[in-house]
């Protein structure tokens, strides 16, 4: 039989639990009973435009239950009747009975699809003779024996010296900063909420904002408040606020960066009400044109801000390093929190994106990436100028990976997937960073990934599936309301 | 001047604080005046047998708060007078205001002295060509562009097969069952943690035990009861118990290990009570005598178990890499945790710990670290027969890394530590591994990355500190007591 489940990436229930429940109901209901063959997970996953590892992932859910059998070979079938469990423990209660997971980003890519989902930087641009290099570099070295030894929690001290001494002479770390290696930018985040947050403080964020920011806060306890950035005083008022995060340039999602006036005006608002200052800094160093502005790190008379860094997005999000620097007190309780967290960092990839850095590898990559970047970054913006109906407005950044796109006439761009599935592209609905307002009428274009030839054909179509969302809006409009009687 | 401070390693304030505070009350006190150089940090660790970096770190604080300046190749002298300070916030009062610090084990070891402090592999058993050689693989596999992307939460796919078809053949995993990588055995405690226990919980763990998950599970605010597993249902008594965490083979720190009717009584009474039974089994496959018994999550006729293992004890500790197997509910949980924690581990090093296993230099590596291991600890228990003064008693482990010590005539093993550094031996007293009882009269050796001459030698040392201290008391009770008037 056909399956053919209504399944609502925005959900808080991933894809494959919905998709699992909708077997379950087809069981239920009598429509797939005992001894019925299940599709092949690559067929059913093709047919729903999912990913084949969401449709496993809820085959095997249905298994775990024994509601299904898997025979090598043969395919997954609908079990007789449901087998006496094996386990003693009823875990779908255990969890009920406490908080429930957080929100995911959904995975809609599937085949042909164009995808401007991710926001990750472009495999197909790996440096990877260079990489060997440095790695060949690191093997060879007389430190290897202690690489592969028990570290500290603060990080492989070389890396850490070389990145202080850089942040120096940048004049964005002072002489009472110190310098933490982390897990790459989403650990900061989490040891940050652990030494900082407690359950009921007010934290500060953008509104939209990356959802592995939001989510982890919320987890926290904080009571979160979505900012404008630009008028973030107004958010202040009449609030304790504990911490205040921003992306100053290259927001994900919107790509948006903080004028200098901006950045003075965070600065002394933060001050003024004792709040702890985080600027996350992973994309300023993919600027594509126009002139740097400087970290509110740097600006900050204070030296209070804490900055966060990251080799992810300009180099191998595979490899886990990024970095933390901010004043010595609050490095020490972070150090603190890093050993409970997992006692250290992995030390052969901090070895080797040091080498990389080192060598020089890394600005000839960073070089190579903004070259690439530019052309996608325009790419996307020209198409977006050209093919986009009357009323679409953009983000315009000068670099980063995240184009904000706002629709007009009410679409709703979580309703508009369908459509833009249909015509073979994918994108972020807005609503999956929405904070305190909706953003149903946006969306997030991650360009980085994607060559030129495809962004242009992904905007060609994401352009004819707005155009047609709007077409069928407007004919709803004009049909005759019945009368109230 | 002559620096001499009374340091409490056993003090939940880090020696390096303690070592600040004395000198800043040096300075209040007037004993150190304006222009008053420092020693060297190297040879101010060397006078008070501390390691270098903990001197460091007390003189970053001090001149992090002004009372010392350093000056490039002259040393670090005392300030004329505490300048303003460049920050807004006062970072000492913002932490006061909120938790204090997790306690830090002690770092006593100086140049000299013979440390069974620390329970680690040894660094100079690493087969170094061996990991190259596995390296050299990974570099220059086709899959190389795709570990170095945007990974997955769950862990590098095939390293996650590789370890859960292994773990199905031993009889440990079941269909029912799901793993996820973590970083090292500490990451997975931590996000079991997250997912399981809410402030109030109750959690059964042994006493004495790993400081690191005492201080996490009580960072979490977890209830912590301290048990004996061997009368493991006398701990559960009218109380409403969330886990229990236990180690069952060759435990950090004692050594032991549970029978096989213990591990059944274990399994019966943590499910009859509805609770999650966590096994950290990171040290079993360092048998170097015996017959091995199932762990846990073997024996469980549930399968509700969940067993935590890693590589950082038979391999690497430098390449943080470690697994949870247990049932897929709770996984799933823990991804989304792992998502929220750090998004997901390095993929260089989970590919690099497959080839290394995959390609039989583990199981090589494994052999020789046996052969090594065997060696050491009948070193350790036979020295220990010998010197040891009447009374002292100590576990009789066939493996891992750790003996527990037991000693008689109210000698204090932290009291017991100065005569011992006197002795150039150091260890970790008992009163680090407390729960409920203090074990003020037990230490640890850890014995896995120590020679057997320095074995010898360190337990003929700490014998000689031992009967010296037993003398003292015994003098001292010798002494008449005064009548009370």
């Amino acid at each position: 039989m056909d399956i053919r489940p209504k399944l609502d990436p925005a959900s808080e229930t991933p894809l494959y639990r919905q998709l699992a429940s909708f077997i379950q109901n087809l069981v239920q209901t009598g429509r797939l009973t005992a001894g019925d063959r299940l599709p092949p997970t690559r067929d059913l996953a093709g047919q729903l435009g999912l990913n084949r590892t969401t449709v496993s992932a809820a085959y095997e859910v249905l298994e775990s239950e024994g509601l299904i059998t898997g025979q090598v070979g043969r395919g997954s079938f609908i079990a007789g009747h449901k087998p006496p469990s094996s386990s003693g423990m009823d875990w779908v209660h255990f969890f009920d009975a406490s908080a429930p997971p957080p929100p995911r980003i959904p995975s809609v890519t599937g085949s042909g699809v164009i995808s401007f989902a991710a926001s990750r930087p472009s495999e197909d641009l790996f440096p990877l003779a260079d990489l060997r290099s440095s790695a060949e570099a690191v093997l060879a070295s007389p430190e290897l024996g202690s690489i592969l030894q028990l570290g500290s929690p603060g990080g492989y001290e070389p890396l850490r010296r070389y990145l202080l001494d850089n942040a120096r002479e940048e004049g964005v770390a002072r002489p009472g900063d110190d310098i933490l290696i982390t897990n790459g930018c989403q650990q900061a985040l989490d040891l940050l909420s652990r030494v900082l947050i407690r359950s009921g403080d007010t934290v500060v964020i953008e509104d939209p904002v990356y959802p592995g920011l939001r989510n982890l806060f919320e987890e926290a306890g904080a009571n979160l408040i979505g900012a404008d950035p630009t008028r973030l005083s107004s958010s202040f008022h009449g609030r304790n606020v504990r911490a205040v995060i921003l992306t100053p340039t290259f927001q994900n999602p919107t790509g948006e960066t903080l004028s200098h006036d901006v950045r003075e005006a965070v600065i002394e608002t933060t001050r003024r009400a004792g709040a702890v200052l985080i600027e996350n800094d992973i994309y300023s160093q993919l600027r594509y044109s126009g002139q740097p502005i400087p970290a509110l790190k740097k600006l900050d008379p204070t030296g209070d801000t804490v900055i966060l860094r990251s080799f992810s997005k300009i180099a191998f999000p595979g490899l886990r390093v990024g970095w933390i620097i901010g004043p010595r007190p609050l490095i020490a309780r972070l150090m603190d929190a890093r050993q409970l967290a997992d006692l250290h960092g992995d030390q052969l990839s901090q070895a080797l994106v040091l080498e990389f850095a080192r060598s020089g590898r890394l600005a000839a990559h960073l070089a190579h990436t903004l070259e690439t970047g530019r052309e996608r970054l325009r790419s996307l913006l020209c198409t977006l100028e050209t093919y986009m109906p009357e009323g679409v407005t953009f983000s315009m950044p000068e670099g980063g990976m995240n184009v904000w796109v706002n629709l007009p006439g009410g679409v709703d761009t979580f309703d508009l997937l369908q459509q833009a599935h249909r015509e073979g592209v994918t994108y972020i609905p807005g609503r999956h960073f929405a904070v305190s307002r909706p953003h149903h009428h946006a969306l997030r274009l991650s360009f980085a990934g994607l060559k030129p030839e495809a962004i242009t054909a992904g905007v060609a179509r994401l352009a004819r599936a707005i155009a047609s969302e709007l077409e069928t809006l407007d004919r709803n409009q004009r049909e005759p309301v019945p009368a109230l009687v």
